[in-house]
């Protein structure tokens, strides 16, 4: 009976795993390339998996060990179709377990407790678990959802700054700095914006809060647009005894001054991390392959 | 000294062109392939040079006569560096000269008069002239632009069907039938999101007007949106005097009934066409190079 498992976060820009023992306790850690498993399948199973033998040689474990333990991997589109199920079936755990990245960020701030996460990076989106259940909203990408990332403020800055340089709006300091920045023609304005990506938006969103902060009309309305969202869809997620709200990612504090008084009152720091998240999982599938409740 | 000139619109869908008299009127069209100067100088010079010796051909006219006339190109890009001189020099006309496809349907819709335009179709884009001055505004495309356009229609309608895919705000007849369209499923609608162009959007801009009109809440708020930013760039352009504002393009009779009034008193139907406007112009061309006012 295995005495160690192994939690991981399979994020998008890397892959972080620990070895933990049945209490939880972390005995050492790892880190590999990404995990896209929508569009790259083998390199997440292979960085997954470089990342677990990581932990296990940082623990001083016999690397080979990664074979023979359970491990929970938390990543982005788990629940896609049947992509978590081939990952649970290709990964070489003894039991792997494959679950959303939304699974373990919400283990990883709560820790067993109900409550909501929201979680504000180049994206947003929100997580909520009630009596063991739990639901998402949001997250569904730059175009047509993420109301509230970092990629719409930018995206708002720059579609404001050409109405602002139309005359259709007052341009504010923001607008014209913004303006500059492209030497004042609009047309570099464009030709950014179709060849950005998200992150590529998503750069402008410290100034877009730092602006706000200096009461730039501009800064204040692109905000508090994004602030409406995020009380539209907490508001859609809450239920009366909510115990709290966590903000995860780059921009939650950001926002923290700006959220309805009703969400504030309910405003907790997270209890850990992703990882700490996936490491919890995997110390209660230890608990369970030992026996306990399963 | 020439008789007759060419007045070509050279449009991103294709070329048209029509030979004029001294006095406007038309002795023969043609048409070919699309003029997009931006992505595609070389084969935007052959289409625009095939029009107009069709149009020569059409009116029982030598088309070999194209290298000896004078001739008025409008077309999109014109005004971005030095796109519109380029082409101007590699013409061969006799006497080519290249404006933007704004000026021929300003032209096209108000003849000399003043007063302003705007064009609602994929895009939307807005010009005036007062006292022979012309500026224009908008038109900075799909990702931070077009507010009025129907790509923007169809992106709104597919992101306001998320929201209330995810019970953020009340579904509604509309929302329910594009869920349903992607099968309930919002990956779906992300993945059209990511794969689309504004052209595709735009396919969704009919329906949100149809269900506007039968009250539909989602449908009627996303037109609102539209019309307000169609008013906030109208009255950006206005001024006291201004005789009239002209609509154009597939979209423009769908917002009428939901101008605010102060518009609406304005709104004139347009004389002509872009391809009336580029006739008009070389018309003019002819006129002055006969010694007419320069």
């Amino acid at each position: 009976m295995a005495e160690f498992a192994i939690g991981i976060d399979g994020g998008g820009t890397s892959c972080r795993a620990a070895v933990t023992d049945r209490m939880g306790r972390v005995l050492g850690t790892g880190k590999a390339g990404a995990a896209n498993i929508l569009s790259d399948l083998e390199n997440s199973l292979i960085n997954i998996v470089a990342s677990a033998r990581q932990a296990l040689e940082d623990a001083a474990l016999d690397p080979e060990l990664a074979y023979k333990l359970p491990a929970v991997v938390g990543t982005a589109g788990a629940n896609v179709g049947d992509y978590g199920k081939r990952i649970e079936k290709a990964l070489p755990f003894a039991n792997g377990r494959v679950v959303t990245d939304a699974m373990i960020a919400l283990q990883g701030a709560l820790g067993d407790a109900d409550g909501i996460i929201g979680a504000f990076g180049t994206g947003s989106v929100y997580n909520a678990r009630r009596n063991g259940n739990i639901w998402g909203i949001g997250g569904w990408g730059f175009v047509v959802g993420d109301q509230a990332s970092g990629a719409r403020l930018g995206r708002d800055l720059l579609e404001r700054s050409l109405l602002a340089h139309d005359r259709v709006c007052p341009p504010s300091s923001l607008t014209e700095k913004i303006m500059a920045e492209f030497s004042g023609d609009p047309e570099r304005v464009v030709e950014f914006a179709h060849v950005s990506k998200p992150k590529d938006f998503a750069r402008y969103a410290p100034i877009v809060f730092e602006y706000a902060e200096r009461d730039d009309v501009i800064a204040v309305g692109i905000v508090k647009t994004a602030v409406n969202a995020i009380a539209e869809s907490l508001d859609a997620l809450l239920w009366p005894e909510c115990p709290s709200i966590c903000l995860l990612g780059g921009l939650s504090k950001a926002y923290y001054p700006w959220l309805d008084a009703r969400h504030k009152a309910l405003l907790t720091e997270p209890k850990g991390d992703v990882l700490r998240g996936a490491v919890e999982l995997a110390a209660k599938l230890l608990q369970n392959d030992a026996g306990g409740t399963p």
